[in-house]
């Protein structure tokens, strides 16, 4: 059976980017550290499931049945940013342009490792397209092959709705270097040129 | 208040080398997960300092009143390796060589972020010494400017009685290149020289 320090070390391995090395310098930190603070880490990673909800409307984290963005009625609800995760969303927020409601996907289609179709909350999504009258959808997924795919997935399934559909704008980000621009989002900066 | 996700943030965030973006991954990767994960790295986080004890013989973690060295018969009681920290100790059991048993300060000399030397188990150290008739004392605290103040106080704390002391050597390490050598392990390498 192993120690409960070795399985402190097991289990800090499984965080994403963390290796043997890091999780176990994690571990001794913690055991050196003060028995309050291990024990207020440990009790919110405990509970945070169930602290933690789903929007039970676009699929947000919060801690009702809506979330905060959902909660305010300042928010336009018939403009809907359609991303694949949580981060993104804050991310868009962090930026503090969009003023309207998002929709999370909680992934993207990668068929390969069986994510298809139908374990994306589609259903969901055109429910709420119809019942608050939407006008827009933005599909803010990334700009990867999934998140390419699921774009145009998203487009199939939300056009025969009337709705206007829209895709966030792909180019050389701000303060980059053309010399250091992959071939990609030079492509991409070009096609999505703009009269001047 | 802040919320349970901050909250948590806040927490990850308190670990060495975790970041405040770190932090925000981590725990958007915890709650994408399983909750079982959560659950059981969070228990075993909060329980720790209770599983883990030091080993009343030499400051090792373990699960009993003993740590697994100091229970193991076919160490040599009589023989001490003197470390900073724990981490310290499971390096040169990794390494193999050493079969006598450990005494672990769990600090270093350092005036300045007040750790003095009534603040290191100098009291246990010099009993255990006494009371297992040790032949040598194997001082392997870093080599830094705390470590070595360290060894130095030990020396003088120690001589008294009698003790063979002996620090770990300092030099150039496996596979070191010479180039890119600092100067100061340089000069401890030319200072340590063994004849050939």
């Amino acid at each position: 059976m192993a120690s409960p320090l070795d399985e402190l070390i097991r289990l800090l391995g499984r965080l994403p980017g963390i290796g043997e090395r890091t999780a176990t310098r994690l571990a001794f930190h913690v055991l050196a550290g003060e028995p309050e603070y291990a024990h207020e880490l440990g009790e919110s990673l405990r509970t945070i499931h169930e602290r933690v909800k789903r929007c039970t409307r676009c699929g947000n984290f919060g801690e009702g049945e809506l979330c905060a963005i959902c909660s305010d009625a300042r928010r336009d609800r018939t403009v809907i940013c359609c991303v694949a995760r949580v981060p993104d969303l804050v991310a868009i927020e962090r930026a503090g342009s969009f003023r309207g409601t998002y929709f999370v996907l909680h992934g993207l289609l990668a068929p390969l490792d069986g994510m298809g179709p139908d374990r994306l909350p589609i259903d969901a999504l055109t429910q709420r397209v119809k019942e608050d009258g939407v006008r827009e959808v933005i599909v803010a997924t990334p700009l990867s092959v999934e998140g390419e795919a699921t774009a145009l997935f998203l487009a199939q399934v939300l056009r025969p709705l009337g709705v206007k559909l829209s895709r966030i704008a792909s180019g050389v980000p701000h303060g980059g270097e053309l010399e250091f621009t992959d071939q990609v989002t030079m492509g991409r900066a070009f096609d999505g040129r703009r009269d001047l």
